[in-house]
């Protein structure tokens, strides 16, 4: 049976209700500071924590639970016969309903221009010690940290005098959810210029939806998102219209991004199954997605298309012709709004800062049992070193840049082809690199002759340079690095071809 | 400067020590329960906590520390004049110096058999409660919750009487690392049972090892655990020789297992950049692994083998002849283990219970700026539908299931061809299912007259079964549920083609 409440809250919303309701029900209120004289001033009766404990808050409030009286009151065993003496001995009267919410730390460190002392100050010490007494006693004590519960709990007191244990244990679980995302929030603040491969890892993620479902309709899914700003990801982004997004187009509309987010000139990438399909750069928005759409007329039916400036009429006009998943784009014009207005399941994502780049993140995979954590990949080439007798044209050189900058975030073993800031084919996947290279080739619908080609990895053997040739390849990009190079530039000086090593190679599993 | 210090230990190891050598430098020692005594024993003056709070010890040590004149005296602003004032006239001392490890939540949970009640007991309030006050004031106070921390702490007090603000700042982050682990591993005991996919989703790991670099060389990279045992998973595998496993032998060895998981009969996955290459099963392992060799000679080379029973002499002498990177199983053989011994740098990995499967994981894709979080894969099919007036025979079935269970674990699109439980000809990864099923016929080396063919989702169009059976494909497998089902059903009938449908689409990126 409920008797008396402490409610201590930094949130106020819905808190004088909940307390005169509590108050009617005949339940004993204890309170501090501010939320005590909210309760006072809407005629609810709040006894002084201070008053209990006989010990003032003091210190600007640093200090004012932290009382044996108080977490006495909250952690005895009430079916324990010694904790029962105990507080008669020492004069404690249990607390049976906790009701507190934290000092906002995660909106003062959101706060434009925060200061290290400001955030400091908000965290909480008393707060969440409260919170994970009552959790910690949840068998007996009820305690609630969320407005959202104030109906629930006071509907089963209202019934039942008190709460039932399954609310109880929820609520206990709850406040540790509560408590493990707030300290993370502040390891995060404190240690963001530290070591993120420490040899604790903890990280806390909010959610942004739930899924439809996920890879796959027999898998259950949610999408969240990392506290604070997430500039230039598609968290930011505004959904215009269309159907929700699923798990597949948040992740390749993911890849799209992070892929268009190398460029600087108008370019617009094409994105299917995670491997990009189409990629070009122009003079124009319009003339990047021709390009782009031209590269593979084929793979981008249903993809995911990604411009990095706005699209106008004439561009609309070109993408309705076809079945796309998801656009996203910096801006639209009203008449291309209005184009795409008739197709009313497609996904229109306008993303403002969409060449907004992160300095650091992480990469992280799941293994099963485990997890990979690594920095994500940032770094482009560390050289151009043209290692052939043969020199690339300036043209050339453009194109191999162009092509190595798509080439990093194809599916490995990968092999792009490039020609005049298009892709002409895309190897992605496969377990041979030859195989990526052939497969590139004769799934192409376009002359390679004059093209320039981009491998993700070095050359074990000579043979991708043979098979370029063939196909009229007249420059190669690549990391270098193998033991065999010689034979690659060998065949390569051979066959009239330009080979330029960048120092940096580009898995992506 | 340091003059007093409070010390409440869980972990013992170095407390006496430590204790003696800040005792030995004047510092007063407050302390409570064991540590206390420990300390007496060992002649070091320690100051029950219970006598400066005027408060006794109670309810079973529930509460101990929570009081005012422990926390003023950690919290209080040392350059604050007011802050001071109160410290006087409460009769408060200031404490410099807090040195604190928790109750062993941890160790607790993971101990066989435990209850509820015992792991409850085992959430320290008291504990958090002083470390987050000291980290809070870490401008002046000085928290130690590791050990190891210990040496350091001492130099800088015998050298300056105090530590460095940028030591007091690190022992401050490790303290909110410490208590967010502490309250995830708390949240995720509690919640095991309840929805995943919550509001906030908090989870940690704890490091296994540093990796060399990750997905590429200009990449950190750290390799993590999940708390708790994770039988049959990678991170409980004991390596027996060879070089450090590298951030992609990780996540191939995971992708192996996983495959692995799948097949009770002796079954050898080879796995190359996260695509399985071959795959089959015979009646012994020497079988099985000759089999997925011969699947494809060439992509199996620098690639890894898992294998789901004991490997003995005659299959180690056949591996050993051309270069893995990695090799997992249950067990060896003494002679298995003398073949591999000679090259050196052979990762051998054994992971005893190799074949244990967990009913529930989450599986997590970091994408800019959020996460997705989705059930992991468990199923496989929900049906074997024969779709087509001709009926597979019963071998095909069996081929079928068995080309079903490898196309879930290839990247999509894919399509893979099977005979004789073993694996012909796999096509990962590409943006068009046809070109899938195009490359896997191109690349592989076998005659596919009367072999079975799986695709990971629905045909959109009979393009494929047209060229499944130009390649002599006897039946097919795959989730059906395309608009145009009735074409591959009408294409297959024309072509003596048995078609089985799933109902689970295997989408994986």
């Amino acid at each position: 049976m409920i008797k008396r409440a402490l409610i201590s809250v930094s949130d106020k919303n819905g808190i004088v209700d909940f307390g005169k309701a509590l108050a009617g029900l005949g339940i004993e209120i204890l309170s501090t500071g501010g939320t005590a004289k909210l309760l006072r001033e809407s005629g609810v009766e709040a006894i002084d924590v201070s008053e209990v404990t006989g010990f003032p808050e003091c210190l600007d409030g640093r200090v004012k639970t932290l009382h044996p009286v108080v977490h006495g009151g909250i952690l005895a065993i009430r079916d324990n016969e010694e904790h029962q003496k105990t507080l008669e001995e020492l004069s404690i009267t249990p607390i049976d309903l906790v009701v507190i919410n934290l000092y906002p730390f995660k909106e003062t460190i959101l706060k434009e221009g925060v200061t290290m002392e400001d955030a400091i100050e908000n965290i909480d010490i008393g707060g969440p010690t409260m919170l994970r007494s009552a959790a910690k006693n949840h068998k007996f004590v009820t305690v609630v940290t969320d407005p959202a519960d104030y109906d629930k709990v006071l509907t089963e007191i209202k019934e039942n005098k008190d709460t039932t244990y399954e609310t109880r244990y929820d609520l206990a679980l709850k406040v540790f959810q509560h408590t493990s995302h707030y300290d993370t929030l502040i390891a995060s603040y404190l240690g963001a210029d530290k070591n993120p491969l420490g040899n604790i890892v903890t990280v806390t993620y909010e959610k942004v939806q739930d899924l439809r479902y996920g890879e796959n309709p027999h898998q259950q899914a949610a999408f969240y998102r990392e506290v604070g700003q997430q500039t230039g990801t598609l968290v930011e982004g505004l959904q215009l219209q269309g159907k929700e997004l699923s798990f597949n187009n948040i992740n390749d509309t993911n890849g799209a991004l992070e892929l268009l987010k190398e460029f600087e000139e108008p370019t617009v990438v094409a994105v299917k199954h995670t491997n990009p399909c189409g990629v070009a750069s122009g003079k124009s928005i319009f003339e990047a997605y021709t390009k782009a759409f031209e590269s593979d007329p084929l793979s981008i039916f249903g993809g995911i298309v990604a411009a990095n400036d706005t699209i106008d009429e004439q561009t609309a006009e070109k993408m309705k012709d076809i079945f796309l998943e998801v656009i996203i784009a910096p801006d639209y014009t009203k008449e291309a709004l209005a184009i795409f207005s008739a197709k009313k399941n497609l996904r229109i994502i306008k993303l403002t800062d969409i060449k907004a780049k992160k300095e650091k993140a992480l990469d992280m995979k799941k293994v099963a049992g485990g997890l990979l954590i690594q920095d994500s990949n940032k770094d482009l080439l560390e050289k151009t070193e043209v290692v052939t007798t043969i020199q690339p044209t300036e043209a050339e050189m453009e194109d191999l840049v162009f092509a190595f900058k798509i080439v990093k975030h194809v599916k490995s073993n990968a092999i792009v082809l490039v020609k005049d800031k298009q892709t002409l084919a895309v190897g992605p996947g496969q377990t041979s690199r030859i195989w990526a290279l052939q497969n590139a080739i004769r799934n192409s619908t376009h002359s390679l002759e004059g093209s320039v080609m981009a491998s993700d990895a070095f050359f074990p053997f000579s043979d991708c340079v043979e098979e370029a040739a063939k196909a009229g390849v007249k420059a190669i990009i690549q990391p270098g690095g193998s033991m065999k190079d010689g034979d690659s530039i060998e065949a390569c000086n051979d066959k009239g071809i330009a080979m330029v090593f960048t120092g940096i190679r580009h898995f992506k599993h």
